[in-house]
């Protein structure tokens, strides 16, 4: 995991040992699927929650430990009963660039002067973890913050060539999380974007995915706010209820806010959030306002208000509000676990490249060829269930 | 219609009224859709908007025209528009029994003892207006006040002969909705309960549809808060997010809200609501609390607030809260429309007996044998379109 | 403390134990209030905080910290730091009777079979706590679970002579609350109803604090929706802003909420919430509908949604609403340590009788003659703090 | 009234028109205030509703009725009934520069090049207007959309002479608001700055307004979330509840909406809103966050949703939710109406300078010497009303 210490990563850190020390697994989704009466992971070969084994890079080297107390999303009993093993887990040093996302710093940076050495201190890292854990398969996840988006037609993101030789050439149009990206997929590790950074969403590293047969799925796990639009938008088409307007607010005190103060990472976020009414609705709405804003005291607990503007029959106008006091990596880490599952799954599989399947997961879902993704949950879910039983890719 | 002058109905007349003078078909589910490429109605034969004529009963007999105006549904341009037709339209004498509708009178009453007798006028107004109006087909939409509900396990409602039986013994355990629903059935009429009111959802009557190959469906027009609900729950499903509590008010200042004032009638109301979330989330809600409040200064325009708790990973604790600011009658008018349009094309289809295909439209949908129907409004409209297109029953 | 065992008073309790610990006053209304430049304390008298000691009874025998951990109202921390004293303080039998309150029971019962006989004991228990204590001042705080109101006009209750009789004759009028207020009242105690039970409000009691110089106050906590109510409905009225309606839902789940659950409890409560609004305003809100809902998820969380309907100039409307996200005892702990401070200073100063000044903490206050009391938080506010400075009684 | 035919103030001139056919004063919060048993206008002189006469300047050139029409403020029946008024009434070409509210533009503009040929026309105005009304009094309303603040510190601004200096020599930091400010305030005109705008809120005017014994009053009328958050903080530190933070956004889609999309614009907006919570609380609130989007589909109805979270007893936290379904101009015309009332008595009164006694109006009340103003909204009114009965200024 890229962002080890971040609230989401150590809250997947601290449940996955909680569940191998008898936890249960509220709030999983796949927990408990079966496949033709058979336990999903029986069925399909897809690897346990306890036999998964997490190691990652952070900007900050605290321990896991010091990062779940700052986090301030586990209760006193949880960090209680995993604190010994968060102890134990301390982030390698990451690569970093501070010109990409400003609000989140830290010292426990790799020491890589160019894009290159970087990709090749990364690459290192994977390949000394797979041998130490000794691991039949390994998927990289990203869950650093935010970065600041390049320009997405920079000469250096369009062929896996142009790519290679903007490594080569320090590009400043490769970002840091294209790095892990580029290493992932070159050692032929799964990958999986789950934040609104460009990453590996870029024609070069698609191409270099399916070139190595490697599956990569993205971006921008899909959790609070938007999940509840992808949602409630199929139901009011269902209904001819016209959206007339659809504002949201998003407020949240944890360092993926603080990140998004920053107005060129906001800016990614808001990419990734804004076409998902339109392509379920089927007609534009134009007056569909997101603000995010970073708001101290709610710390991880992120709070969405959406106000909704109907029209009915005759013309006529109703309204809809939707307040979500959520909890942003409450929400967030079982995606994530379920992400390493099942591309791990694609892995065993042997199905490289953009992973439709996995839209469910994501704001703004990876197609193979830059084509509109379905975002309505309900689809989504069915092409998901389908591929895990069948294999089918639903495209 | 029965229920012809309450604010639904009414909005329905006036609704088709401007649809024939022009007006567009915002808020209609159907509006529009295309079958292989035609329009639905060319496509199968369902009968057009504008080709729609209706009449019906009510207990008040004052014109569409003062009904509109005191449901104040319509603005200022639309009661302006459809007013001279409204003022044309004047309800039949009602069939009513004020020991099941306590808080809704009037002196528009069919001259009618016994429930025999009541059976008897209602079929002659059904003959009479399919002769005057030179009818293709007939529907008859119970829209009336909601009733308290009789015994289920009343002997008279067990069998069609029983049922018989007790109208000739006048039995009270025959309520006025099933007066109608059996009048419907009997003169070959398609019969469909918006209202949460028994009517006939009884052994009696649906063997009584099936037996005489007449399409039934029902109960309880899903507009507001249930729609929501069935909305939300299997999101919350498919994100393994458990509900730990579901709070929610409905607050309307309507006649159906005045009806609901009345204990009886409210028990019925709250019966059709209650058991929709078990169903979705495949376990029991023990906190699902539904409470509707009469509140004046609303009229037509119900508010309905939600309170959930939500359980996610690591046992904690989330909440969501929904705001619906709708209007009745302008999302229930449109659903009455679209099924009158349904259970005619069911008929030309020579499909007898309980429609699970409209599912769709029902807090409380009914199920030929009483098992539990699907609630999930993205699996029931994946089934309504189904029937629409290729005749599929979905059972 | 009558309750000693309920989330209200266990909270006072633990709280007065941690400022004894050194914590701070956050959330004490009086805490830092100068008076001529002093402290409140030093210039008038008052009582410091960490100068109180608490007793009482309750139906409930299990030491405070059972109680604390039941109720979940303190952290983690606040349990552990508060956990040695409050296992030292145990509840005292009390007096109770399960026609006034049938959804609180407990064994924790005085033996004493006539109202006669659970006076003596109750006045036994005050005598015995001020001296072991070696007590300055001694004030009794209803804090005890809402009972059933008795017919006011019940002939036992109407002068002091009456009530006398009626404890010898056990008179059922009399209620469990009652019994603790005469006690007190009899042994020159200062009485404090911050519950919605009748208790002091009563001819014959009133009539007994005046005689015996004993301050009384009550009644009925105003805490949560209630106090908002007092403080929005002066702002409406200030702006000219009608209202029309006002619909007020409560949920919550901890042993109060379970008292409730008891329509007879329930209707006492509603009198008490129900006159605020037409008194503040000056003319009757037609509409003004009060829901309380017991909801197990929520715990001592309680909730309160306001919905408010407004019409201003040209006759025009708007709506409020508002949502109270609160914590029962967190809210009212606080104002029952204030109110025991102030009953004690009006002891100090020899004004007995009903205490005017006091209706700044009240859902429903006392006045000596049953007239009506100001709501307005604001006016409330200044008169309680020109008492404290001057002594003054705002008649 | 400068932005005569913005919403607000072609509400106020229908209102006026409607109150003359007899129409309610409900919205008008000085209507039927009594002073010692005698209505307010007869015991003091205040001018009475219906002898009100409007005049102003606008940069859009229609008629009222066509403004009117646009807002969408006033209903049908309203609009039938002003209509034939309104149709008379023509703003008169305005003093107007793009460069300090963009968004705003129009064709209605005064023929005069520079800030002191502008000034010579607003005067010309004002004369004529008096004459052709034979006004008793005459008080000049800033409605006008929101400026651009210039720098408050430029010298032109510091005293009258550099003020006359800088009309003469056209300086730019001399903004269109302050051109009226000054020729009303040098024509003898009371003067009432309703907007965020600095207008006469700089030394140089105050002197001058001091200097001819003129009364002034502003800034920013107090109508929707500040009106709120000065009727809600006061509550919350009268409970000892420590407000940590609060977040306020707003929706609204009218031309003030619109004028608040240019960020130079807002910013003089949120200048006057920030300072409210803390000057109440008593301490800073570091995260005060306050939003206003402009959102086309509510047109003139605004919404106002706060997230406010506080801190209690035992450092426990709640959360309150606010949200406000208003209407802007219903809100604000019937408070500019009031202000021209009493801002009139104030001039039959001999007071000039600052108004003090009117900061119940405004979110930025001005005080004489830039001092902090009082901002809970029952203190603001005592002074209100102790002002209209006695005349005491309440300095």
């Amino acid at each position: 995991m890229v962002g080890l210490g971040g609230a989401v990563a150590t809250t997947a850190v601290a449940g996955l040992d909680l569940l191998r020390a008898g936890g249960d697994t509220a709030g999983l989704p796949l927990a408990g699927l079966a496949v033709d009466g058979r336990p999903v992971e029986a069925a399909t070969g897809m690897v346990e929650y306890t036999d998964l084994v997490v190691g990652g890079w952070d900007l900050d080297g605290s321990d896991l430990r010091k990062a779940a107390e700052q986090h301030g999303v586990l209760d006193h009993h949880q960090l209680a009963q995993a604190g010994p093993y968060l102890s134990s887990v301390t982030p390698w040093p990451a690569a970093g660039d501070a010109d990409f996302c400003r609000n989140v710093t830290g010292g426990n940076v790799v020491l890589a002067e160019t894009r290159r050495a970087q990709v090749d201190a990364v690459r290192a890292d994977l390949v000394r973890f797979r041998e130490e854990e000794r691991l039949d398969g390994l998927v990289l996840v990203n869950l650093a913050s935010t970065e600041r988006w390049p320009d997405p037609a920079a000469p250096a993101l369009q062929s896996t060539e142009a790519f290679e030789a903007g490594l080569d050439a320090d590009d400043r149009s490769i970002t840091p999380s294209m790095v892990y990206a580029y290493a992932a997929i070159a050692e032929g590790v799964g990958y999986v974007n789950f934040t609104p950074s460009l990453a590996a969403d870029v024609p070069a590293l698609v191409e270099l995915a399916e070139r190595h047969g490697v599956p990569v799925a993205g971006k921008d796990g899909k959790t609070g706010q938007t999940m509840m639009k992808t949602v409630l938008a199929p139901a009011f088409r269902s209904r001819a209820l016209t959206v007339e307007g659809w504002y949201s607010t998003n407020i949240l005190g944890n360092r993926d806010g603080l990140a998004l103060d920053d107005p060129a990472s906001l800016q990614s976020k808001l990419q990734t959030k804004g076409s998902v009414l339109d392509s379920i609705l089927g007609y534009p709405v134009e007056d569909h306002v997101v603000r995010i804003d970073y708001y101290r005291p709610r710390g991880d607990q992120k709070e969405a208000w959406d106000a909704i503007d109907l029209v009915g029959f005759l013309g006529q106008r109703m309204q809809v509000k939707v307040d979500f006091l959520c909890r942003d990596s409450i929400l967030a880490a079982p995606l994530a676990i379920e992400l390493a599952r099942l591309t791990d799954l694609a892995q065993q599989r042997g199905q490289g490249g953009v992973q439709t399947q996995l839209g469910w997961f994501f704001k703004a879902p990876m197609t193979p060829d830059g084509s509109t993704p379905e975002h309505a949950l309900h689809r989504q879910e069915r092409v998901l269930l389908d591929w895990v039983t069948t294999g089918a890719t639903g495209r």
